[in-house]
């Protein structure tokens, strides 16, 4: 490039950034409500769970307290479990499913479970003093209707004005994200098991 | 429902969940290779970066090191930050940007700083004692072409068989996705950004 093609280029480029700062500088002086928010993270993709896990050390570093009920998965083995237990002043965690729902095949244990596991996270989003509320992999007890939804809405409408809560899973309830204000859908372009990779420790679970 | 009615969706839910399991236990018996992965954590949506967070927890939980490049965020006060910072011993975090892109406005600095922080990243990307590197919002100086993609693709391809990388950023580049194993694209649905909500900490930074 010429000098005179180099000088240009950059002023094309100052002039790109000048208008993107406009505009998120006015995003930014518009968003003034301060509350706690309702994210929901769905759709067929990775990183669900984990940017919900994400989350959790973002609040942790805040010195907030999280509470996360895990409604589906059952192994105790898994590397965020093992890692955000070392913090038992501010987290509380609970696995409430004792595997996939797919190899219970019991439909009336598994709908008892997903009511067990409702009744303690309603506790925890009565509760001030957890500023984060993880639902993890919810949206299945709802989808396959072990847990009616209108009680679950209520709930979420009444909690601590600052507490944040987010639900993850598959195929969200169109009410769900009706009543969420962030709704994320994760899709998937590719996925290394489909290649015959096996789920590895550190990044899977 | 009736008793029979009852019965008639026990089995209904049996039959689905046996369908699933063998579908699930055929893709886990296929799935026996075991190397690094590469992730790469694109779309609009919320939930690029703090998925990956949660997978440096998860990692982390199995006692592996983990390395996180920051493109582009230049605040040093989030809480992923300050509270990944308290494990000097497994974590290395750098903050390379010191701004939003748009707040520097001057392409050569720009520049330079993607080049900086790549060459640090390159050296992680040789160290086999990192089980976990992430490369949050690289995406960024790719798109804009601080750093070309050429070099990088082969950097990843020669890294420790082992070794896990995350990529984070919108817009990713095609040849990014091919040589990628794993890679969502998490599309904004909502935002509470949008309704006029603060960016929250402990769930937003």
């Amino acid at each position: 490039m010429s000098e005179k093609q180099i000088e240009e280029r950059n002023q094309r480029h100052s002039a790109r950034m000048q208008r993107k700062k406009a505009v998120v500088d006015q995003h930014i002086a518009e968003a003034q409500i301060e509350r706690g928010v309702l994210v929901v993270n769905t759709g067929n993709g990775k990183g669900k769970s984990s940017s919900a896990f994400g989350v959790v050390a973002r609040a942790l570093g805040h010195g907030m307290k999280v509470a996360v009920i895990q409604f589906i998965k059952g192994r105790s083995d898994t590397g965020e479990e093992g890692f955000f237990r070392r913090f038992p002043d501010l987290v509380s965690w609970h696995v409430m499913g004792d595997g996939f729902t797919w190899d219970t095949q019991d439909r009336d244990k598994d709908e008892a479970r997903a009511q067990e596991a409702w009744a303690l996270a309603a506790r925890y989003l009565a509760d001030p003093a957890y500023a984060l509320v993880v639902l993890d992999e919810f949206t299945y007890p709802l989808k396959y209707g072990w847990q009616p939804l209108a009680p679950v809405l209520e709930v979420l409408a009444a909690r601590p004005p600052l507490q944040h809560v987010i639900i993850t899973g598959r195929a969200a309830p169109p009410d769900l994200i009706a009543a969420a204000d962030t709704v994320s859908e994760i899709n998937q372009v590719k996925h290394s098991f489909v290649a015959g990779v096996k789920a590895m420790p550190g990044l899977e679970w």
